[in-house]
């Protein structure tokens, strides 16, 4: 039954989104309601620093210290955790859950880790439990992939899931720039915590894409599934290198399915220039998704930030008050139907660039190619860059190999005494052979 | 209440697209099943041709030219149309609706005429009618503007939505031939029809930002509501012209809320090459949406085919098939709460390009800015490209401007004696001032 009684929730959290939610609620709280057939009023919020509720535009009697006072008012019909992190949120949570909340978060530390449980008990209690702001910000694509999308076998996702590196390197791209000369840069100007470990090292996007490759494949992956590397490696001259090659180079969050084993991984990776990605510039995030049936589909937007990750959340309370309304609560809930084998990184299939120092004489590039032919590394390109002494830069492509053989290939290579250095290696990803 | 009850669908029309839901289907049927908790069965085609439907993998004896069989037939919960255009299909779908079915439909000509009639007779009656594959094929737009951006007051829709003409402009700007060749092309590769009109004149994609605008800004917006301008006037001169500018040139569909007040058109446009939609070339499509909080969001992908706007169709049906199954139906119904005025072109806004030959002497510059002066037209950038015996090609560039002030302009220029002619006037858009 339609109801015209206003949708109570309770905030937790009123920082930086908590804060944008309020916002939403308060500015578009015509439009929403108008759409909704009933208000959103936000009831009680839960916030150790009562000022930042206030300054938010709500009054101070809103605001406790006890999680409880949400979890047991009975007019509260939603919970909003924005609190962020494992701890306490993962408690809170399921307690909201139990106590019958349905609960709308972007916390994606919280889902990576533990969402089976999280939506196991939503869907024990028959309660939904809503997530689209945990990826991507303010762009659609959790709800996409389980709605509109939802009859296509997905194949590959493939995204650039944080801010702050697609900063540093679209920086250090267009001005040739060192990444630490970059990083702090980004930091003094707010695009990069003083604390930058779980951006560049790729963590924050490995949370991410194991969110989405569980929607995907519909298999449980969590964070410790992902193989992770950061940028901190990355070079101007790759850069440079790349673009000569075709390259743009972006960190890229990918998950694959093949013959029912997932690949999934957050790294450094080339793609061509032609790429729908290869034009996510700057802080912008983009999702790329390749279904048996719609081929290629790409979400663009501002994937951080206070309003666009407000927009998502909210978005996400509008569509739970409507579950609630028409009595269809848990109408989609925990898609994760199989248990699917994550490969390890020694068996993904993948090209790779390959920048090392050698010993500039005849014969050393046929020994090395001879050690890449051995372990079934087949190379596409090579490339001699510049000199330093009696040493020469040069810049392998290879074609799609097993990530073992290269691994060995380079193990072998990195111990002759014609190698100065392997500088560096970088997926390439995006292309066929 | 659940029930693992097949979902019945009736099949209206089993041309292009309905022979590519029926392979979903089929193809998907297990992944399908799984995600809607039963599975989807075709249970009768209406198809004047039986060997299309046949030859889509289906039994002959589901096969009927009378469409009563399917809005009659008490087990059909859903059905799906796909035969295109006004009539017999808007007769077949009312009375499917009124017969109590959902109804699902990728007929675009249908919607942005009789939208509401539809629209309300399945509200009246509490059924489902959803219509994601009329606009961008498999590209979720539709779902995620009701459902994830729903809490934002949208202030712009732009969009690339006619794969036919974004291929024409992509071949004519890459190659530099005129449109009659590259259109010839296109014919004989099967991306134009051999009566292009509806594609180059525009009106397809009319009929695409009409169903987007209204429910982007909560208003219905009629295909005659839209101002429309096709691609067949552009030349290869006017795409070179624009690339030494910074812009890139696209067929928009265009819609704008500004001060209650809708400005919806479609018109070639040049967008600066670093916009997002500059990139989207060849027959892929894009929406870009502007919301008061989520910011800049693009939606990008295949808008057009047999499998891409199946995938669309039949994650629909899923959609609708949960609401029956949870009881929810109509829990998004029409979004058209308002009536708001569409502005005529002669008030919009909008920054123009204008190339004109001129007599090539001293004093004519002064007097074409003189006459742009008088009718508060102002100018941001001159530029002479050639000449051709007294005459010389000039390309202005203006400032934000009222559309109707630029066409006063222009009658009394193209009045002047030292005035040729004013070969081509193309809006600019996607930057400020």
């Amino acid at each position: 039954m339609l109801s015209s009684a206003a949708v109570k929730i309770g905030l937790m959290g009123c920082g930086v989104v908590g804060s944008g939610v309020v916002k939403v609620i308060l500015e578009n709280g015509e439009h929403i309601a108008q759409r909704l057939g009933r208000p959103i009023v936000i009831k009680k919020v839960l916030e150790l620093q009562p000022d930042r509720v206030i300054a938010a535009g709500l009054e101070a009697s809103v605001v406790t210290d006890n999680y409880l006072e949400l979890v047991n008012d009975p007019e509260i019909e939603i919970v909003v955790e924005l609190m962020g992190g494992i701890e306490p949120a993962r408690t809170f949570v399921l307690e909201a859950l139990r106590q019958g909340k349905h609960v709308v978060t972007a916390n994606k530390d919280l889902i990576a880790l533990h969402g089976r449980e999280l939506l196991e008990t939503a869907q024990e209690k028959g309660r939904d439990f809503y997530f689209e702001a945990s990826v991507g910000g303010g762009i659609p694509i959790i709800s996409p992939l389980k709605q509109s999308l939802a009859a296509n076998q997905v194949q590959e996702v493939m995204g650039i899931v944080n801010g702050t590196t697609n900063y540093i390197l679209t920086k250090m791209a267009r001005e040739g720039l060192p990444y630490q000369e970059v990083l702090q840069e980004a930091q003094s100007l707010g695009y990069a915590e003083a604390d930058p470990t779980s951006d560049v090292e790729g963590y924050d996007a490995a949370r991410k894409i194991a969110i989405l490759a569980s929607i995907a494949f519909g298999t449980r992956i969590t964070f410790p599934d992902v193989y992770v590397e950061g940028i901190t490696r990355i070079s101007p001259l790759d850069l440079a290198y790349g673009k000569e090659l075709g390259y743009a180079l972006k960190l890229l969050a990918i998950a694959k399915e093949e013959n029912g084993e997932i690949d999934v991984r957050v790294h450094p990776a080339f793609i061509p220039v032609n790429h729908p990605l290869a034009s996510v510039n700057d802080v912008f995030n983009a999702v790329f998704v390749r279904g048996d049936f719609v081929g290629e589909v790409m979400h663009y937007g501002r994937g951080a930030g206070q309003r666009p990750t407000a927009s998502a959340v909210v978005g996400d309370i509008m569509e739970v008050a409507r579950n609630a309304q028409t009595g269809s609560s848990g109408r989609i809930s925990c898609t994760c139907f199989e248990q699917k084998r994550v490969k390890p990184i020694s068996e993904i299939m993948s090209r790779y660039y390959i920048r090392m120092m050698l010993k500039d004489r005849p014969g050393v590039l046929a020994s090395i190619a001879g050690v890449f032919g051995n372990q079934e590394v087949s190379l596409a390109s090579v490339l001699q860059k510049r000199t330093e002494g009696d040493m020469a830069e040069l810049v392998f492509v290879t074609h799609q190999v097993q990530e073992g053989n290269l691994q060995d290939a380079l193990k072998i290579i990195g111990g002759l005494s014609i190698v100065g250095s392997i500088n560096n290696v970088v997926r390439v990803e995006g292309e066929t052979d």
